[in-house]
């Protein structure tokens, strides 16, 4: 008997910004996988089982959910954001591959959310109105020279650039280091966002100039927008700043 | 008298992917404008009015709306997707910018939605599941070379790549070339997969090999997700395969 798994995005954390899609999900799963603070988001009847887990904990989480669904029943994993931007989704379809055949008859599917960076970008204007790359900070998973190699390459190339899990207490200097390259190749005019909690009570979103980004005011729940040399700040008296990038360009900068 | 601009992402076309947050704004606007299949998606009431315009009219659909917010109205311009990737934000910011002074004045917000690459990577695993960036392959903006310059930097770094606006009438040529390009630096089973509607009733989602790719499977409604050379593909019976990027990696190619 084989059961069913949903990945669902819930967004940046603003109810108002969860999907039907993804709120239909919820009411009809019946056991629900994932870290507690997602888990805390939702209104769970008293038929519907959470399971929490750390963070870090994704594999680990995506073999019991499915294990739970091969049994027959109808399972959730939960993603802040969008469960295929660095979160769930990918973890999910690792466990699968490396399962028991079982696993593959699971009807699997994919709810998509409002993912962090498109959530700071609103609020503060277009910033990724031109092409853009999110890159994940943490080098938990993959070597730090690479993702060294990806912020130059990305830069040079004339991107926006995303960063997702920027610092943690784990990783402490990371971000310093990343602007630390990026200074090297782009103007130290270059607008960067952080945006924090979009959208939630605790938002705080503040615009920087490379020169004096500051990694320690970035947190675990921060996702940095780092602009091109096209991206402008247009300044509006008392209201805050938009930023943007240009829909045009005209070449490349190096 | 200064009135509101709010620019709405009406995500990928299915009415359960439009946020709360989106449906409330567009409850709250009198006049709207956007691009004509954009708007038919609303239903408005009859002291709402729809203005609609033709793609590639940005900039003055931008100013049009803008100018109507000025006499102190509450205006809607609408995108599908999120209005914040290659759509009308970036426009907006630039008619703020080049326009008088009271525009600056507007009360202006923007409403992020779920955009394609999301909705596309949801239907098929989790393409996106570690680094990637989204280029437009549009040259109307930009020159030619300097796209070809981004395919070859993201991809030689790694990135997974989602290629917005991949093909037109007046762009019959640029999405072939892009493969060429491509061909030459990724592995020939590279993943590519043409995601066309994504969530909508006229959906059609495709996995090739970039060895493969026919441009001439994409249209206007497409949105183009290519691997990197770490993407998988998992075979499930006769469920459809599902493609994705680990969470992990090695190091880049080249």
């Amino acid at each position: 008997m084989s059961g069913r798994l949903t990945v669902i995005g819930l967004g940046p954390g603003n109810a108002d910004q969860v999907t039907p899609q993804a709120a239909n999900a919820v009411a009809k799963a019946s056991f629900f996988y994932g870290y507690k603070p997602y888990l805390d988001r939702l209104e769970l009847r008293p038929d519907q089982t959470p399971i929490a887990s750390d963070n870090r904990e994704e594999l680990a989480r995506s073999n019991e959910a499915l294990a739970k669904a091969a049994e027959g029943h109808n399972v959730a994993v939960v993603s802040g954001g969008d469960p295929g931007v660095f979160a769930m989704a990918a973890a999910v379809c690792e466990a699968i591959e490396a399962g028991p055949d079982e696993w593959r008859a699971i009807d699997l599917a994919v709810v998509p959310g409002v993912t962090a960076m498109l959530a700071v970008a609103a609020r503060i204007g277009a910033p990724l109105g031109h092409d853009f790359c999110a890159i994940s900070l943490s080098d938990n998973l993959k070597p730090w020279e690479l993702i060294e190699l990806r912020l130059l390459a990305a830069a040079g190339a004339g991107f926006v650039i995303a960063l997702y899990n920027p610092i943690s207490r784990d990783r402490p200097w990371q971000l310093g280091r990343a602007f630390e390259c990026l200074k090297a190749i782009l103007p130290g005019t270059t607008p960067v966002i952080f945006g924090r909690a979009a959208g939630r009570p605790d938002e705080r979103i503040e615009v920087f100039l490379l020169a004096d980004a500051d990694a320690a005011k970035a947190d675990m729940s921060t996702c940095i927008i780092i602009g091109s040399p096209e991206t402008r700040i247009i300044r509006r008296g008392d209201k805050p700043a938009l930023v943007y990038t240009p829909r045009s360009a005209t070449g490349a900068k190096r």
